[in-house]
């Protein structure tokens, strides 16, 4: 069943919850003698660490990641890697209000009505807070791609806040480090400061799309039916707190294309087929073409906000609520290292499979073939 | 592994190639006791069925569905269900052309450089054919959903075709049947007759959007963090054939939103909560909220087109290609059952899944709560 | 959760009750490329095939193997493959008394107390008759070990009927497929015939203990904890119908040797580590060693027979019952060819495991190493 | 594929190294509202800890066990449950030896051939400390069957060790807890103590026969075909580091009877059927009959001895090992509380997917069904 476990054949199961003792990540079948450490991991956690700017959540959590097991003399020994990153900064206060009010957006009430029990310090389990255990699995699976498929380069960017689209025009990947939304566009970086400013004052949040890219994916990754690499990647990127839309390639647009439009024309290039476009995103029948990989997903806008919402309580009484306390105005900023923590998860799956599955080499293609 | 198997209790995998002698669907986990019979599954195999009106491919199947094990007595037993679907019009032709060239668009390309062999009549395996399988399969979850979750209704329709969409304010359930387009909108049903009339005389085809909505779903369906229901639904939509975006409820749309407007507040009603609006499509953290759940998906337009395209040979070199044969210019218009079979076989899923887990009861909302 | 389907990465869904139209195999993750056709296949079901001698029972049914998907001009696709056998012998009768009774030994009582409903025609789901799925499944194992570890050789026997133990000493290979009991030792073969004589005649029946060997097993293949290679094997003869006990190596007796007996010492040989005993049975901490891999276990005597049982009605009546029709006085027969098809689906399983789980290749042993 | 879990709805993810910082289990799908807490799991963990007389380990450890999720004040909220125990008893020393020479019956070799890297310390992932988190595990789900099914009761005790058998005549189960081996015969236990010490002053080892019970498990439990209750009992049992055989009621002795003398005859009592025997260990069919579940597994003798042994270094040469340190002359010992573990994760389990799995209620048996 595995309802808190994704993956194949590399497997992450999260844990934990937003104001427990700790949350980690435990992840089965890592190949063994994959060179990873404390630091390397460290390297992802700090970008989608909370407290960095005044956009993310003041929540001042160092999430530390610790290795507790799998790893020998810097290297995987092929048994299960336990990740643990302790809570340390969980604010004591009073939870009474959301205690007892569930907060309209949120999970409060759906884990009541499931469980009839919930952790509600803080979302619990369903707090943004267990995506930290994603991105330190997605270290550790970017640590194997880069000694089993070195060529995979994954990238995640924003590409819209609110209303808002950057322009791909003006991208240029180079500037995504350098302003606070992983934007490739630096006129719409500077626009969205302004928004994003404005709306952080007023009290509300709002929603943005991301972009996550794979470069130098092999082609053959990917098992239809229904461990397809877009059927695998769409249940990754949807299992993320606030996503309420995934698409691959063109996504939704594509049904407005016709079959003209819509077809990748493909060229004999010196080093295999070339592509005249890439509508499908790298991926025809759940298999990877060996184009970029191109997935993009929507983030509803952050839930809790200080606008008074009207809501009812456990017992059943009409009330209205305002959500105090630490929340990021736009949540999706932090989304952008954990959706290239779950592209790196599948592809590094995908890869495994495809080592597994297949008795055969694939399929070559040139004179002879 | 079950790569080809959906489903976490009731298991649905398909087998069977688009021009092999049969196809079909090993469901496992369907409980017992429920009364089914072929021709209940008949009936909506009969909803898919090609070669209905001008708008779908010319192969004539009867798409018969057996009933080969599972069933005593007119009621499951339990016991794996074997539903087969023999292939009785496999048009005898002359396969060279598609044997040797890959159609752009198409799984082609990447079942070769995967597997390194493919079947090449009719598209083999990643043929859309593949899908009666699983219409059979989701007739099946729905007399199971009949008997033990009665009050789940599901509804697919098409809100788009190309460019052109429906208009909500002009939808009537009633209509849904009584045009080739399963399109709620009379207005654009009429439009699109037309529009694809044109398209398809030009040898083209367009892409469309299908909206596929569960009413009566109980609360408390789903389970977090990777068995989500909306994560579940989006791998299982985008497993479809030519499926390109996922959407719950606003779905891309939600990235514009400010939290204020994307809030869909609570009231207490007579018989339990009552949210104002659904933004979130029915879905809170990944369990369902007891709205309607609302799940849209975009279908590419069919890749085989009567066009003349640029690709390449098996041995590398460049040709072009045109895709004769029957062909449906709007594929969209046979996802809608497929959509349906599709939320069907979640739904049932996942309140089997409920019942397993849970060992109190869910939480009840109201006084003394 | 797939209850019935066993297998990691070759999977392996059994389906068919005795008496309905058919039974078969859907078989998923079997490598692309394997050459193989139904004679290949049918050789196998020949072996288990009933009504070949006086011991077996005489219900007529050819099993003929029928490959329905996965296989193209003679070679997998590595899309599932589904293997069919009609049945063609469902003798009409009155099955009256049987349905209203439980006949003690067999799971009609637990079927009925489990689902509320049962195929009491010959045991339905029950029935040993399930087993020649597993055969014909096990065929397809074979085919693809020839291919890709043709080193691998499976043979199983029988070593016991009754209280009847063959002797080690007599053992030749050889004398396998000359006597109806699949038995290695000639003296033993002719001893046991003579014995299920008089215990046929008597309506009476008997158990046995099977043993099954793998031989050039490479080293390396099992996936432990809960994955190790007689864990699976454990699991794999255990669900044998009628199976009650499974042994590796030297099994139960294990417990009575002191840890200096037990060890299996090693010295190195030309081609790599050599050992002086085999009392592990070929595994070690989950893993095969690279010696032959020996698993055995017990069948219970058949619980059809001739000789009058109390038991009880479905209405909670006492009475007693003889079950006539034709049954196998030794059920441990017909498990031979059963043993050796579940050994050559798990080691080719965890081979495909092997391959997907290693990055690194496994630790050579040597000068250097 | 998850080869580090055990369980289809309440799954254990077992985790960590001999003498790595820590170990444990993450417990995914314990269902919500269970009352836990660390001294109840500890009260498990007790029984099996090392050093409690002189025939288990020297190694001095407080195995703590820690619950760092899924518990929310006092009750499981149906969210993953990690269960942590550190190391702390890592006894600082040189492992030059064991790193370069394999231990004969350990699974030195295999880890090595297998990943081509491992953590020799104590054994790493292979050692038996491992099974602290599995009992860690049981521990949680008793308290589940406590809540869930209050009539199911777990026994487990010593029947063999080396050659000589208890005898069920003289078995008291309240003397289990009176003697260091769990045994029911008190004159058996006797005995043994005066072997054990021989052997262990010999620097020898010895093996044994372990039995476990679950009475008042209700009919109806087990998933055929492949996921019956000895399957699974089977494989849990099997996967116990030493484990060499599984018997599930009369076991490997079943083979020497006649099915006359095999039938375990029913009789209708007051509150149900009623058997007047119990070859069949409480399984038919692979489901529970009611009765008591009956499980013995052969433990082989402790692989760590004074005697010295022959084998071979990394490089291949010949050498001989002595294998000094804090070792069980008798590890079946400490079996006892694992096979405990395992059978009530693998009832739990059980129970849970019974309740996902049927949507009809069971069959009765009476007047009138």
């Amino acid at each position: 069943m595995s309802l808190n476990t994704y993956g194949h054949l590399f497997r992450v199961t999260t844990w934990g919850e937003s104001h427990g003792p700790a949350l980690g990540a435990t992840v089965d079948g890592c190949p063994p003698g994959i060179a990873v450490d404390e630091a390397m991991l460290q390297h992802w956690m700090d970008k989608r660490k909370p407290g960095q700017n005044k956009y993310t959540t003041q929540r001042r959590e160092p999430d530390a990641v610790r290795i507790l097991s799998g790893v020998f003399e810097g290297r995987t020994t092929g048994t299960p890697v336990q990740l643990m990153i302790e809570n340390t900064d969980q604010r004591s206060k009073d939870y009474g209000d959301i205690a007892e009010k569930f907060r309209p957006g949120h999970a409060d009430i759906t884990y009541w009505q499931k469980y009839g029990i919930r952790d509600y310090r803080g979302g619990g389990r369903s707090s943004a807070r267990e995506t930290a255990a994603r991105v330190a699995a997605g270290g550790l699976a970017r640590a194997a791609l880069a000694a089993l498929a070195p060529s995979v380069e994954i990238t995640g960017y924003m590409v819209q806040m609110g209303p808002r689209r950057a322009e791909p025009a003006r991208y240029d990947m180079a500037e995504i480090p350098r302003n606070p939304f992983w934007c490739p566009d630096p006129v719409a970086a500077a626009d969205w400061a302004e928004y994003l400013d404005a709306l952080r004052k007023s009290g509300d949040s709002v929603g943005a799309v991301i972009e996550v890219v794979a470069r130098g994916v092999p082609a053959g990754l990917g098992a239809p039916i229904y461990g397809k690499l877009d059927t695998d990647l769409a249940a990754a990127m949807m299992s993320i707190n606030a996503v309420k839309g995934v698409e691959i390639g063109d996504g939704m647009a594509a049904a407005a294309l016709t079959g003209t439009e819509n077809a990748d024309e493909i060229r004999m290039g010196p080093d295999g087929p070339v592509y005249t476009s890439n509508h499908a995103g790298g991926i025809l029948g759940g298999i990877s073409t060996g184009q970029e990989v191109v997935v993009r997903f929507s983030v509803k806008p952050t839930s809790s906000i200080l606008t008074s919402r009207r809501t009812i309580t456990r017992s059943g009484e009409d009330t209205d609520i305002v959500t105090k306390g630490r929340h990021d105005p736009c949540v999706g900023i932090r989304a952008v290292p954990v959706g290239e923590a779950m592209m790196a998860c599948v592809i590094l799956d995908h890869l495994l499979l495809h080592r597994g599955q297949v008795g055969a080499a694939g399929g070559r293609i040139g004179p002879g073939a």
